[in-house]
């Protein structure tokens, strides 16, 4: 990069900081001011007080904390950094979903003005392959092995894993990732100079050593109900799908799912017992068709992958020796006692069957190696008997 | 009924006693022969042999063996009877689905010649409202749970269950249905002078004293393969719907499913643990939507229930005070802190509600009970902070 392009970067950068902190997610008008006018003459515009009275409202509060410098020293120090969207590893294409009509009708969703990130994925190339894995936080041990699981499987089938990082269904699907030395990322609803919840810090480590931990929100600003609200949106954006094991009757999981359907992404439901509280949000996602049942890491990489690309090997159904045998040749089959020997014409009452008929049948029977043929009559083959046919 | 009216009967009866053992089931030319002819005409024609090839082929083997009279004497010893279409009690609302292209297509499938019944319950009435609950015969604990609690449920509501009295998931169904002192019947794929399972012995039982135990087989025929997969489609026929609870990659269970579907009855599948072998067979069936989910009776009520007449009331969803919050309203309550007061000015940059904003949402919050106002400022009120709001 040049000098000239360096200062421009950090231009950017620093209008960017600003207006990430001056107004709080999501803050559509403001996000239209800097469609419009570039992040640097609208940071001036909001920092003079000479804007429009939607963008006024949004950032009036806050319009005079310039604290851009000081977060972007804190994020350094923090071992982070502000991505933002003039950025190659902008995730661009990942956010369009947040420009659909759909989209723009709900207010919970806009897309971020910049990114605070711990972690050396790119953002990017994070969202090309990702799956979002969500869930209860107070899981059952079932969830928790079916999250690890998932998390293990899309990690090693090159699939980044996206969660909110909290206890639970998220923790143990960003685990399972960890353990595939896959990427994973973590979207918090805080500044990143704390880890939420503060029992994962060390999991949110891990995480910005072999993925990435990101927030909409700058050092220093606290979780909160509405910002989990936000983060949610961009849990589910980062991936082409977002998969709900376990959630209650009412939970943020299901939330999250609902954001991933507006903004046009695959949802999938992991099952559950039906006895069981923490996967009757699951069970009314399916019952209301908002999701698609999964149950196999394989199945949701057919449903998120592309068309062809991975589709999920059936389940190996056990085969039987009768399989494929015509009524009436089961019927002679079954005639048979299991370890006995009949002429053909003490099968014809049994069978229900013509004795002409049993007659041709047998020899078809004996090709498939079923049936015998000895002095007391015929018989079913040992090796038959055997595997229980 | 005059003597007149005695005798026809009892012909008719042993005429149907005859062909219902002349040839297997399904005999779809025999039917059709019965049904052109009447079962007199029809029984004389196949005993004299003066019958259609394609009725021959159905009953050669066994046209010589008439033992009519001593079925019937033989089902009475038993305290049970032999039900024909010419009676009142005869299903034959239900049995209409054979007759569908659809079913006439499939070769499993033809409406019974006659039923042998042990139990007092009306197979019409039964079938009037009835639910079919099938599944594994390894069933797991948990499955046997929930087809206890299914046969139970639906008992209660009035339906009877229909089921197979095999060990595992039938058995459960039918034991709920018995402890709910509901109606329950069974269809067994052998003559009703032996039980299968021998098991299941004291179960067939109470349920020829509470409902019915039902067969199209005549006394001394044993259980085959083949006669369980046509016995799977009068269990799916004599009822609404059909519940498979637990199944297998492979089941006789899905395949009774599929039978009901080929019979335009609806099918409903029981979700369980995706770690379950036993939960397999329900979750494909889910996925290749030849099933709706189902997780309660309640649900299976309203599913199979006639439109408006048994709608299943939603679960209860937990409510919490701060619901129905616009995102500026939960913005400023959020930035109260827990157990500590804030002047309006204070909340501002915490919340990113401009001033004016926050003093006109504040007394908004208070008319819903969500904060006070103090001397301090404006705290959460300790009722709202108690229900973890």
């Amino acid at each position: 990069m040049t000098p000239a392009g360096r200062a421009e970067s950090s231009r950017l950068r620093l209008a960017r900081a600003y207006l990430n902190r001056v107004a709080e997610p999501p803050a559509p008008a403001l996000a239209a001011l800097v469609a419009e006018q570039g992040p640097v003459p609208a940071a001036r515009a909001v920092a003079q007080r000479r804007v429009p009275d939607a963008v006024a409202a949004e950032t009036v509060a806050r319009h005079a904390e310039d604290r851009a410098e000081r977060d972007l020293a804190e994020i350094a120090t923090l071992g982070g950094r502000l991505v933002v969207p003039e950025d190659d590893e902008w995730p661009a294409w990942a956010f369009a979903c947040y420009h659909t009509p759909q989209a723009q009708a709900d207010d919970r969703l806009c897309e971020p003005l910049a990114l605070w990130v711990r972690g050396a994925a790119s953002l990017a190339e994070v969202a090309d392959a990702a799956v979002t894995v969500v869930g209860a936080r107070a899981a059952t041990g079932y969830g928790e092995h079916v999250a690890a699981d998932f998390g293990f499987g899309l990690a090693d089938r090159g699939f980044a894993v996206v969660s909110g990082a909290a206890f639970g269904i998220d923790g143990a699907a960003h685990r399972g990732a960890l353990a595939a030395e896959g990427s994973t990322v973590a979207v918090q609803a805080c500044g990143l100079d704390r880890a939420y919840p503060a029992g994962h810090a060390g999991l949110l480590d891990r995480m910005a050593q072999r993925g990435a931990v990101v927030s909409e929100y700058p050092p220093g600003i606290r979780p909160a109900k509405h910002r989990f609200l936000v983060r949610n949106g961009i849990i589910a954006a980062l991936s082409a799908g977002t998969v709900v094991i376990e959630a209650g009757a009412r939970s943020g999981a299901r939330r999250t799912a609902g954001l991933a359907g507006v903004l046009g992404r695959v949802v999938m439901a992991v099952p559950g017992p039906v006895t069981s509280a923490l996967s009757v949000g699951c069970h009314a996602m399916l019952r209301e068709e908002q999701a698609v049942l999964v149950t196999r890491v394989e199945e949701v990489a057919e449903t998120v992958g592309r068309i062809g690309d991975d589709l999920a090997p059936p389940l190996p159904v056990p085969a039987r020796p009768t399989d494929g045998l015509s009524p009436e040749q089961l019927a002679v089959y079954e005639a048979l006692p299991a370890r006995a020997s009949r002429h053909a014409e003490q099968l014809v009452g049994e069978s229900g069957v013509p004795l002409a008929r049993v007659r041709a049948v047998l020899p078809l029977l004996e090709l498939q190696g079923l049936v015998g043929c000895g002095a007391d009559g015929w018989c079913r083959t040992r090796e038959v008997a055997r595997r229980g046919a």
